[in-house]
């Protein structure tokens, strides 16, 4: 029997009680939780069924799959009213207001747990996992950390694998290759049904500038358009840059970081707005601190851009990203967001993917991106690595 | 200006009116759609957005990103809320029954839709998606067919790629990259959010029996808790067999397709096993037309399961999966499921992988699945590729 809490008995009680904090300050009694990213940071292992989460007191493992789980208060169950049912004969009290995850479960599941709580009033706890999410333990920044390392090491690689005549899905699966044999897991979490993404994006030359239907800040026509993003299947060619934007996900929480390449000579202008985007990196990790506005440093970077007056070119040309930053761990898409009407105000355990980029057209994309832990003494960069364009050959 | 819709006017139009005339048989007044699956089914690309389907008439294309599609009824929208105020001002009859996918879309997107139509009915429409999607058009199953193809080229390849002292991980991460060449889009589209999957698995030895969280018919302990599935990173033994489940996604339709190869000698009951699967494909091939009930096609499964007394292998050994095939098309787990109380019937058109699999403790896994198409002549195989037992040196 294998326990089905993987997290040390210190860190277990921790995230539990911060999570708890956040319930009761919003006076929310109990939580069903059963989104596999939630479960995963609740016991550090995903598996099927329910975690029950009381405002005070320990929390309930409701498992379906898989067999032979052991642990204290963990219940096999083979549906969702087996819940209620246990929940009633163990006489756990269930309070009043029940939190369940509104935001990424399907109204369906939602609609049939509702019903097995008659008596019940039932909230959005969407919110507060997202905010209990956003803030990282010292065990969780200790694996984005070696996430972090591991997806730089990967990168630092990158001008060994390519060749000259290459497509730039050539060298995305070339990429994607060295980085699963370093461990990573490939799975690309992102919050709710509509973006999706295989392993990232490797975008090259005029393909920079094709729209997407996704929210994220680069563009690609991609293979097919049953999934419209990233590299396009054309050679890489002389005189256009190389962004590669790939999973970091080597731990279950994952890092994201871009750098950019060059075939050849590059225009100025180009180079100009890398620069710039170095430059903006640099300005956040002097400024970012526990209790600032997230939207201030969103226009701090506006400033920036606009002071170069490189505006057309960033986030996008034909079509532009409302954002320039997003929090990240287990998921893509965590908070805080750094945009112009974020509510975020940064916390000590943030974590933060920065990534001002440009489409230069004709030539592609450039900008850093790096992810970077906010603590009282300024902003941590996870994923060192060499910040200026590359040549590949 | 990109067309929106990139099916030929004639399948775009049967595509419509066979979900039309389901959508009529329910009562049901108009659809709107949002989940990337159904959208991809409806135009032809996946957009961020939503198609509003009448029960009579043209769809109406709503679109947030990606930016200048053109094409008839392609209206551009902000937020959901836009598409009630076009609805009313261009006077499209909404109709009073609305179908909603309740089953893929999160609670709260479904409660801001409902909230912008407060005289209608609403009901789930995941059902008739489903069923309408069960059923391919000859266009949706060249596209198929194309996967097949390219899928079984992939595994005629594997023995190639191995060589011993590799890992489990390593040969898959082989086996990635080749089939990433050869066009694969990586992705792997399941319906819902609990099950996760890279790009499927390679599991050999007893790393087969662990359990794993998801719904599969195959185990293994994955290289980490947040994503407890496959390979496990430990050496391919003397011995042992090495079943290969992996991604046939190449068209945006995708193939299931599974092979077996074996490291030396394997037990006698590995062999009968495997044996038995091949011959559980075959009666399948045989029995299996339009008209037939999903349920008995289980049920012949396990005759002959049961004839050869290998039960307590069938489908997992420590944890059994309920089903033994599943329809397949954008998203791995469609319609019809070939499982004890499967409600199935199967329809000309249908497309259905088979997967009867044994794991015998302490060798692997043995068993072959490949994606049949049901036609009025039968069932045809569409992953063609020698059944056997390969051995890897």
């Amino acid at each position: 029997m294998e326990q089905l809490i993987l997290l040390s008995r210190e860190e277990a009680h921790m995230r539990v009680v911060r999570l708890q904090a956040l319930m009761r300050r919003d006076g929310v009694d109990s939580m069903l939780v059963s989104d596999n990213a939630n479960l995963f940071a609740l016991c550090g292992r995903v598996y099927a069924g329910y975690a029950w989460v009381p405002a005070d007191g320990d929390p309930v493992w409701f498992v379906r799959r898989p067999v032979e789980l052991d642990g204290d208060n963990v219940v096999y169950i083979h549906k969702p009213e087996n819940i209620q049912a246990y929940l009633s004969d163990a006489a756990v009290p269930v309070g009043r207001k029940i939190g369940l995850e509104y935001d990424v479960t399907a109204y369906s599941s939602i609609v049939r747990v509702m019903g097995m709580f008659p008596d019940a009033v039932f909230v959005n706890a969407s919110g507060i996992l997202r905010e209990w999410r956003s803030v990282k333990t010292p065990t969780q920044v200790d694996l984005m950390r070696r996430s972090g390392m591991k997806h730089a090491e990967v990168y630092k690689r990158i001008p060994g694998l390519f060749s000259v005549g290459m497509t730039d899905h050539e060298l995305q699966v070339e990429i994607e290759r060295l980085s699963r044999l370093e461990g990573c897991l490939g799975v690309f979490r992102i919050s709710g049904p509509s973006m999706e993404l295989f392993m990232g994006n490797v975008i090259s030359g005029k393909n920079a500038d094709n729209p997407t239907p996704y929210d994220f800040a680069m563009g690609g026509a991609g293979l097919d358009p049953s999934l419209p993003v990233g590299a396009n299947g054309e050679e890489i060619l002389e005189h256009t840059t190389v962004m590669v934007d790939l999973n970091g996900n080597f731990t279950g929480y994952m890092t994201d970081m871009t750098r950019v390449f060059s075939l050849g000579e590059i225009p100025r202008i180009a180079v100009d707005a890398h620069q710039c985007s170095i430059d903006i990196c640099h300005a956040f990790m002097e400024e970012a601190r526990p209790g600032m506005e997230a939207r201030l440093l969103y226009a701090m970077a506006e400033d920036i851009v606009r002071g170069r007056a490189l505006e057309r070119y960033f986030m996008g040309h034909r079509q532009h990203a409302g954002f320039v930053g997003h929090g990240i761990g287990i998921e893509i898409n965590e908070l805080p967001v750094i945009a112009p009407r974020s509510r975020g105000i940064l916390q000590n355990g943030n974590t933060i993917a920065l990534e001002p980029k440009f489409v230069i057209p004709g030539v592609g994309a450039v900008g850093v991106e790096n992810t970077y832990l906010i603590t009282d003494n300024g902003a941590e960069c996870l994923t060192e690595c060499p910040e200026e364009i590359v040549p590949l050959v």
